[in-house]
């Protein structure tokens, strides 16, 4: 029998990681009687005097946000890191490692209205979106190793308020995720002499299996080792490293390329189509600020849960917790429906 | 200041895996206005003549279930894994790397009735459950390299049916997970000449900070490098390298174990409480037949992921996904409720 991938269940390894993902096609007719998500369909109000994140309402902690316009930053009234904290004492026993940590922890409003998300935004919206974060980032990269920008869209996510908006942890130390890809991407460049993520948008750009959007400044795809169903990575072409070196134009065009993949997301199912993104780029710093960036490539990664329709998730649970990641879909039909489907228009505003 | 565990942010490192956690005990306090569980209140009927998993109900492929009595084990009719594919073709592209996967799904009962669950059934049923995990095991692990016994239970882990039951999925590989862990069990070996979590139980036995259940032949504690709330470890403490060493004694107080574990759990937040456990133990197969598996110690693993109440859970999203694990109490504090609450009787029997 002639393997075919579609078909025929195999593994394949996220080079980012050295993970191997196992892929089970024939997976997809499985009846669904589980859990079902409720959908989320863009249902708030514009404002809600309740909502700690719209303008002018008072927060638990006494303080009044502002009456912002566009975008709107403050600290985290619960962050997970603080920076004044006790270092925790050496420990020479392999078994009882501590390390400290410290950082800063904000949340970043996208926009004055509950009611709107990234794809219903206009184009400038976003921008401003981009710049702020571009802001953020210019102010907190010189003293962190690293600034997680993130988006946890959806209750699905655990996203604890429906208002648009982003966080933004920075941390004293490069954290699991970002430490792994940076010892996997500098292997790399040692072997190869040039960044991963630059011969990977290459190779992907003559095969055009995976591509979902592409332009003169962002390639859009589904991985070919994507774990959740409808995962992708948005890269830059221009050998950006850091989310603070693109160019105004790359900016622009970012907010279209944002606009379009969250629009088609949103279609996809027809409902306010809930993920975590987050943006990674070289460590940041003064522990990184003379070290060499050539084996990085600025991307954001999208990790949308929903796998067949608006209510049927995708859990990650016990084979993938205690074994390893598994898939129903192989990242070809993810992005088959993707680039096929409308990325213009938004299925609201139909 | 002087560092405080249970007040002070920091990391700490997984000896199993290598990976850091981070831990914010300061974030308890946080109010939660986010996505709340379904409770599961045990009020499954105890026959449902829809339910594939009842005895002598027709399945969807249409072979019905026998009249059993006690454990019940037949072939997932969805299977991730099959016996009989083709491989995928080799590449040298180091970006595009696919390898061979086969295996087999099977699903096991552990009652007849579907309004059971571990911890209200009885510790004979529960020796049965064993027993049934140890003939499985015994019949596929000579053929597997990875045989994963795991139980997802409760809707909010993904668990598609309410009947009492677990998966066994069998793998001609190694997956990413106990790939890992033979890889720093190895490696502590090599250096200490001890098994990793011999050295690991004997030093909770001395600290005595975070044991949840004690007794000659078992040991439950929050593991120091705990990600989920109240995640725990039950490690055999006789040097057990797999399910199929265990004597009858030590099965006995298994069941034991395991009743008692699951009440607590049920107790915390009166609940049918929520979690995805698993076994790992030496790897298996032709492959594994005669390598030492003297680093190994046989161990379960349980994930649940309530962290406040019966509908507050923790989500691992946007700065878990993209940086790191993260939780919000210490091991310790979770510990420490574990230990206090009841362990003997369950809730729905007082
Ligand atoms: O096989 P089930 O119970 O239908 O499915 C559940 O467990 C599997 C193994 O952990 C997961 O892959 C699925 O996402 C989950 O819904
Ligand atoms: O900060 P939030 O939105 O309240 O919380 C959410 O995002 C955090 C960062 O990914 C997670 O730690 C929380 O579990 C999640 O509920």
């Amino acid at each position: 029998m002639q393997f075919v991938a579609s078909e025929h269940q195999h593994r394949r390894l996220n080079p980012l990681n050295g993970q191997w993902v196992l892929v089970s096609p024939h997976r997809m007719q499985r009846p669904w009687s589980g859990q079902e998500e409720k959908p989320q369909l863009n249902v708030q109000p514009e404002f809600d005097p309740n909502n700690p994140l719209c303008p002018g309402v008072k927060r638990p902690n006494g303080i009044i946000t502002e009456r912002y316009e566009s975008t709107y930053v403050f600290d985290n009234d619960f962050p997970a890191l603080l920076e004044q904290v006790p270092s925790p004492p050496a420990s020479d026993d392999p078994l009882f490692q501590a390390a400290p940590a410290r950082g800063n922890c904000r949340v970043m409003c996208f926009h004055p209205k509950s009611n709107l998300t990234l794809p219903t935004m206009s184009a400038t919206e976003i921008g401003a979106v981009i710049d702020e974060w571009i802001k953020q980032f210019n102010e907190l990269s010189p003293k962190y190793a690293w600034v997680q920008i993130f988006e946890n869209k959806g209750s699905t996510m655990g996203c604890s308020n429906p208002h648009p908006h982003c966080q933004i942890w920075s941390c004293s130390f490069l954290p699991t995720e970002p430490q792994l890809k940076q010892e996997r991407l500098r292997a790399y460049y040692a072997t190869h002499d040039r960044p991963m993520l630059g011969d990977y948008v290459e190779r992907e750009l003559q095969r055009r299996e995976r591509i979902v959007i592409e332009n003169p400044d962002w390639l859009v795809v589904v991985p070919y080792w994507a774990t959740w169903p409808f995962e992708t990575m948005l890269i830059s072409r221009n050998n950006n490293k850091r989310i603070n070196d693109l160019t105004n134009g790359q900016r622009h065009n970012l907010a279209f390329t944002i606009k379009e993949l969250t629009t088609k997301y949103d279609n996809l199912f027809k409902c306010s189509f809930p993920y975590s993104m987050g943006w990674h780029g070289a460590p940041t710093g003064p522990e990184h600020a003379h070290a060499s960036s050539a084996h990085w490539t600025l991307h954001a990664i999208y990790y949308p849960p929903l796998l067949r329709s608006a209510t049927v998730r995708k859990f990650m649970v016990g084979f993938e917790l205690l074994a390893m990641a598994q898939r129903d879909l192989t990242a070809e039909q993810a992005a088959q429906r993707l680039r096929q489907v409308d990325g213009t228009q938004h299925y609201l505003s139909k």
